[in-house]
């Protein structure tokens, strides 16, 4: 995932100007409508945005989910039917925005960022917009696959409290989807971190270091996107809001709870992961201790033994008498393995007394 | 202990689900049921929580510690028969929660962390759960041993205001275990730690660099663990609660101070682990310069002089004039030693004024 | 940029005086005023500022852009004829202005700064003034070219709201451009931190270093000139400004949250470039390692069989028994060669063993 | 000074325990009594501590002073006495407490601590206790020396303001006493880091590091010994206080600022010594360059012509024309000594070039 | 200029006690008064401080400035003829003092610190310490030379509103000065920056670590002294002032937005300083690397083939076939030479690939 992940029109642009970017999602564009009470339940594929028009004026919960990259018309069609605020529209199409709950007059809009590994592993920050309206909730999610399966299952089975509540209720089931998400990622996350740990006191390699960082990269992507949603959750689980019904609030504490604690462990991951290149560099700079020692004590060793056979491989011969007269003693070459094993010797021991191994 | 330690229903689970994990602690779950007046005071093992009802309806204040790994159907039970709000199961169920405490009508429900060293010195965080009611406590410890047992022999022996108290200076006598359970802890990391300053700046290994990384972790980790707990503190010694009486705030307060007290330590622990490593670093590159200094004093005297020596034992023999002179001159072996060592002692002389040795 | 960049005049002076600054810009001065209705739009180039009077007393908007670098007198002028604060006018001749927006009885006047990059690609910063009155905004930008000729053409061709609204929406207009530059200039930058990332990890070279520093020392910049702005959208959206309109709030909030966004945008490239100099120290280190591992490898192989050889290049001829008998030894030579290659096979046999290569 | 000194009860003590502790202060403990009004002023020496009730009716001010390591007899019985709250004796006789102050009813409870260097120069913090009520102070020192002999004076002398003012001034006093010590011990400990800065750019020694090693640790207990007391003069300083008169607080305030004041001093001190470290680290990295271009310009200079000698020194006699014909030449000798110039020469001036030395 | 500045009395001498300190300003004490109307303007040098007691009554606005080392006499006289409060006068003479602005009575007193650099280009700290009363205005400057000269020259010329505005305004003339004198020292510290910055990058010393310290140094003694000013100009730019006329306030709140933007490139200047430091340790561990494969190449081409050469230097003669046959091969010499060549081409090859040089 690169740095720079926000799409945005020219700057001047008026705002509220819908426009298409570079398709970024291969699957085709999919509009779903769940439509609920207590005792009923439908589920239906809208090929037309006007057709939800029908759904609206039951007395039903109307949940209307768009996956994949939504087009301007489609876009434009259903603001309109819904009386969106343009604003908010501009926002789910230019995706990479910083995640926020804004109020307009009788509705609630909701940006989240979800984040998922793609197949290579990599990270990936996928937004979700949610609009909330009295009985209805209509959901984009600018992704391949669709998030939000385990509750329209739950919807299904009527399984849970969840076809009793209204849909703020279903708001604070989404919610929850996309912040639990945060969990799975980062128990991954911390068995790399463990993992590099490890390997970084056994046996660290060049490619350690770009994955140290790789780790920090992600968490620092991580933070960024996450960080928001704290204050978005703070912001919903707290005030009064009009759409929202005061039995909803614990729910939506127990998820603010949720988000934080993920902060929380992002923001340890952090701490840990720059430790490691601490650790990286200063045990580098124990080895490299190591590998000087023994250069040092082979060098200072046989340095001065070699330049002593230098010495007596000169060819000073002539016959004067002071030319090396040493090489015509009977014990010349005995004595001179004498003294050359004993300065030996004392180098070893001075090195050996300073620990040096 | 590794990073993530928190265990979580897949995302999309209907919340208040308490389904099964696996078993952690080998131990069998024990309840045991302590039921005191001033007057009275008995204890009993409960073997089925419904048992627990006949100790409701007296006018006594009754103890309920669930010891162990709790699992779904007798916390589903329990939390019937107390009317213990479905999110808050979930909760004790689903541990390495961040600490909290939650407010419902007429229940306060706390989460805390019990740090503590397993047999093998390594650290861990043990949740605890509580529940206060009107005169009942109910109290959830995910670990092997009850760490209360200092406060049930307070009980028993009648010793201190305990007995005399509601079971809001329960709770209190608890918390007040929990944090002080701190400073043994924190003493023991801070004599690690003045260890760790000696063998770094006397003899540091290879092993030092491992051990200051330890350090390091288990400090973020016991942050992580406690910070949440001020809030949790402060929250409680601040505000009117109506299950705590007032003559128990200055309790709590105190308790308070400990939390805080406990998590300055944690800081300055951590600034002074962080400071070990760039001494570390340090120290390694003094002795780098202090091996460097000896190879190459060793290497520049010799090396020269290696080179001299070869040249007079080159085999410029034939009869021309010009082929090595020098070896037939009457002092010509003698000269060369007088040469070689003033080079010696000049290098040496220049070393020692650049104050290498 | 260089790091100051705030013109003052000597301290002490007059507060308000307005003195001539030597000129940094070379395109001349040029007054353009747009007055439009609904209806109506015209478009006027103005020679001197008291010209503007006359169409102060229409019932339309009417906007005052100065390009170019202001002069005292014209300044001074303006300032008459709007009766603008001296304090305010001082502002928009010392450029270098920390951003703010002040309330002056039934004014309002913003300083921004608009970030761009000049055409050898270095950062610079240019001071935008704004004045609001009731029906008038007066802005002056001091740098070579017009930045808000996407908003002139808006007006021309009559899109968009803009010209149903107020002086306020026209303010937030012009605001709105001066932030939304920071989003192309931090994609530009974002690139940048790729490439060099890759750089760093693929082929470090002593440029790298200079790039990195060069990319700290612009974000330090963008992020000193921006931070402030976080505070003045803040203040004006916010707060219940009498000159804006309430309609126009939410438009401002949404500038107010591009400014964050791209606030945190530059935080977290300031980490990663931070992270980057740790990356490319650690890597250095790394490769210094491998250097000395090969030359210790060659030099402690080496340097013992050199001696060797040396012993046998040795002169002690002489007819004494013990003069070097080992040369006289019928498998002399071939022996040496095996304990050569035994020696170092053996070496080569430890290193391996030590994972030096 | 260890890291951790706080003096606790073993977890799940009965709050408000009074526990002998080792003892610590060789000094017997002493009880002083000093009764003062604007007009007497008299001087006793306690043996038993319930003499002081005989002072209490009086309407004069009583301060008693308790110096040394208080055992909990002593302390129950002046609780007993002027009805002191339990949890507040408790932290009295374990010292080690962070600073507080707390309001019980008609009591104010103060803790604070007070550094010292000790005869070896080592940091100590010593815990100061004081009880203000109306007309009575109680001030308990967890110290060798009687650290308030300046006021006792100035109350014996009737100089300055002291003895027309009531127990609150007195109070003040001794806390401007405890507060102002940071000022010469931090005089101190700047003119160190000034002596640490001038050697570690001159010559920078092993003891060095220890040294800055050292002062980071005593700045860092220091600060977290004294960081809280801004909390606690804040707090006497600001709220109406029942027990302190209106004319007293702008000392306080004065008193505030001073601890204000010496934080910010070892906030500065703080950096400065971080900074030393990294500073200490780059000139070793200076020095290691140094002296490895010293011996690669010997190295890389004879290397070569040692290879070269050696060379010639080799034995391919023989008669064939192509073993070393070179030996044969007529200027081989001299001409390989040309040859050797202009290597070492060409290498030299390279280096020069480079900027090598 | 050291790290501890402050003036104290030992610990324990009475507050408001003024006392003489080691004179630190060679220029004589001079105090002199100015007197004025929007009509007249009179200005006299007091030689005794009773002589200011005749400008009391009239209606004129007074301005007393002390310019140097005042003495304890001089303040205590001083002090009484305007009834200033104690614990200010102490101040005045305890230079040092950490800025405040503090509301007496009908008083109010502020400290500020004046940054200036001295002859030798050090930086220096001088304490301005400031009276308002009603209609006068008291300065104290513990320095060698009149800061306030242009206000001054402004009162006696008769320009700008000053004559016209009351010792509110004058206060702010005086503190206008103070805080932009701020200005050009960073702009020159500015500069500094950015030659050490080009320095740093093209050709680092052993000289530029030290300058970089002292930047360093500079900007974190700058910090500590003014970072307090915010406050105090926060303070007199907010609240209701009862001696401050409300059409002063803007003028004091452009002051505010000075003292920030100062401490903003302070921060800024703070930052690169110490990202140099990275940059020149980085720089260096290049430049070690660089050297180190010079050695590494030549070294690893040369030793193998000196202990080639080293080999037929051997004189294993004798007549054994097997010693030695080499040296007679008839091409032995040649084909010894082609193999070295290859030896050290290979080596070569290998470097060149593996990218060092």
């Amino acid at each position: 995932m690169s740095y720079f992940t926000k799409r945005y029109h020219p700057p001047g642009t008026s705002p509220g100007t819908l426009s298409e970017h570079t398709p970024e999602i291969m699957a085709a564009l999919q509009i779903s409508l769940l439509d609920y009470t207590p005792q009923s339940f439908s589920e239906h594929l809208i090929e037309n945005p006007v057709d939800c028009a029908q759904w609206l004026e039951q007395d039903s919960i109307t949940w209307i989910h768009v996956q994949g990259q939504v087009d301007p018309d489609t876009l434009r069609e259903l603001g309109t039917l819904f009386g969106l605020h343009p604003l908010a529209l501009e926002d789910v199409i230019n995706t990479g925005q910083r995640p926020k709950a804004d109020s307009y007059d009788d509705q609630l809009f909701v940006t989240m960022n979800l984040p998922t590994f793609n197949e290579n592993g990599e990270l990936r920050i996928e937004q979700v917009s949610l609009f909330l309206a009295n009985q209805v909730l209509i959901s984009f999610h600018h992704g391949a696959s669709h998030p939000f399966l385990p509750v329209v299952d739950r919807l299904r089975k009527h399984s849970g409290r969840i076809r009793e509540r209204g849909a703020d209720y279903l708001l604070y089931a989404l919610l929850d989807i996309i912040i639990d998400q945060g969990f799975p990622m980062l128990e991954t996350m911390g068995e790399m971190i463990e993992d590099l740990e490890e390997e970084l006191l056994d046996n660290p390699g060049k490619s350690t270091l770009a994955r140290i960082h790789q780790v920090r990269r992600d968490l620092l992507l991580l933070r960024r996107n996450l960080w928001p949603q704290r204050e978005v959750m703070n912001n919903l689980s707290r005030e009064g809001h009009a759409l929202i019904h005061s039995s909803t609030y614990p729910y939506l504490r127990d998820c603010y709870d949720h988000t934080i604690q993920i902060l929380d462990l992002i923001e340890s991951y952090r701490e840990m992961a720059a430790s490691m290149l601490d650790v990286y560099l200063t045990s580098l700079s124990h080895k490299l201790n190591e590998v000087m020692k023994v250069l040092t004590v082979i060098a200072t060793i046989f340095i001065p033994l070699t330049f002593i056979v230098g010495v007596y491989g000169m060819n000073f011969a002539g016959n004067s008498p002071w030319a090396m007269p040493e090489l015509e003693w009977h014990y010349g070459y005995p004595a001179l393995w004498l003294i050359m094993l004993s300065i030996a010797g004392g180098m070893f021991y001075a090195f050996k007394r300073r620990g040096w191994f």
